[in-house]
């Protein structure tokens, strides 16, 4: 099982696609996914969630989406030259060590050149700190607006194959 | 003017005892400081005032803290291996280049050993992107349990005084 | 096949210590290992064997103790808060991709605090990038100077135990 | 006094180019300059001129480059996802602190996108170790190859701007 994540809560991301994308390739080889997106999240669990507290919510959202998964695919729009602070602050509300023992494979996406390179990189040493294997290809997407049509699908080829051969290498991790 | 911030927003955190003994530092040389904690934001301002939505309160905050502040002194727990997603979540929340011009100095304040030292390179890139300028002295505050008393203030001599060093470099910067 | 790296070319170094005792502990769990130091390479080999050229000496140590192993084990000492330049000079120094598929483990060694956390960091995202996969568990060995006795064999029993850990996992990853 | 420095030694390389039209543009705002490549450096500069070891003409190179610098502009290009172990060697060898007060400003060059990142990030962390101060501004240079012409002159407009915005901060800094 295996759970991809949009790391953003902004609406109507671009992200969403590539992460859409992803799924759907993977399910194609028959492996089983789920979808979590920053959006699911309550509005307020920087409290509502931190800290030893916790809602009936949250909690089923960690159960469904993060207890079960073996492997998650995490995929980082690139806000101020890292990942959302929103997704660390998820990681930071989740119980010690709740994603020991995972795996993950790291997919950067921007707007511009760089592909979230450095986004990338925190992203793995907190991976690391949190125990879970960081798969060695961290695919950058970047320019991603070219990527996508006005229905804002991914319909680029090289983009498709790069992510293609992602989730093979995931699947062999 | 410089506004010191405590990075996080977990109730009685040890960190704000940092944060204060800086202020009361910083202004024993003359500089007027202001204390910017991550509690006081919104509760849900990851969505009431991020992309595009922004409340008064969240506001007002930034025109208070953010704005006349020539100078940042942002110090931060180490919470997985990096240093709060909430303070992240916060400078994604920023309008673009709100913090450019701005000169920064980084402490990092762990429980264990290291200092945060990952956290504090992690934000140099993020803070190097939003155009501020980065003090190189960034401080490791380890094993701070052993350095507070029963009412939390901060007794270490050796931690003060190097704080206290932290303050001149910063205000010469 | 198992090859353990010291990543310093410096004379008596504490640092081989820790391979020394590293290789002991795998070797008693039946994996067979190698021993490669900094020391070996050529004095020149920054332009003796960089940029296309190779001398006889380079090929063989290369052929030796990376060619045939699926695994390193990579224990650097902190130096200027990073891993030893000769080391990365060396990754620089080999055929493109002669590192691809490996398993890598990390240890930092540090006479201070922090068991040079960010140069582990650094050497992920190098090793990451050479097709290599970095297991989770960056060992950090602090105040190395207190672990080891007048012969400078590593005593230190708590150090020892969090190595045997390491290896186990290395060999599991 | 601002030292500008190509940090690898690779003969013919295209860095060089870039380093040239620093020096060209900085000299052009009054700012009097030298170039530093690591092709100067002794061959066995990590066994000769490391550990306590000092040659000659490794100590004169330091006295006429290095000590007299105010300001260093450090241009790298992209090797394995970082800057060229040979620069870190270089520092590795150097005194301790040698580097202590001084200003530095970051080029990165790529062949393909992303211009480095990575490595400006590691070289902050070292830098800002070494007491350095950073300027905000990691210029990042992507596609090098398609900037210079034959002779290997760079004649990319934009990237003659940004280098040129970049020379103004830097003096300013």
């Amino acid at each position: 099982m295996t759970t991809v994540i949009c790391t953003t809560n902004r609406p109507k991301n671009q992200t969403i696609k590539i992460v859409e994308k992803y799924i759907e390739l993977l399910e194609a080889k028959g492996e089983p996914c789920m979808k979590l997106s920053m959006e699911d999240l309550p509005a307020d669990f920087i409290v509502s969630d931190s800290y030893g507290n916790r809602t009936e919510g949250f909690d089923k959202l960690v159960k469904e989406y993060i207890t079960p998964a073996e492997r998650l695919v995490i995929i980082s729009p690139e806000y101020n030259a890292s990942y959302p602070g929103v997704f660390k602050a998820f990681i930071d509300a989740l119980e010690y060590k709740s994603l020991r023992g995972k795996k993950a494979g790291l997919v950067g996406v921007a707007s511009g050149r760089g592909g979230n390179a450095l986004g990338m990189a925190h992203l793995t040493d907190v991976l690391h700190h949190a125990e879970v294997e960081v798969m060695f290809n961290r695919l950058p997407i970047s320019s991603v607006y070219n990527l996508v049509d006005k229905n804002k699908a991914l319909i680029d080829e090289a983009t498709i194959e790069a992510l293609d051969k992602h989730c093979d290498q995931l699947l062999a991790f």
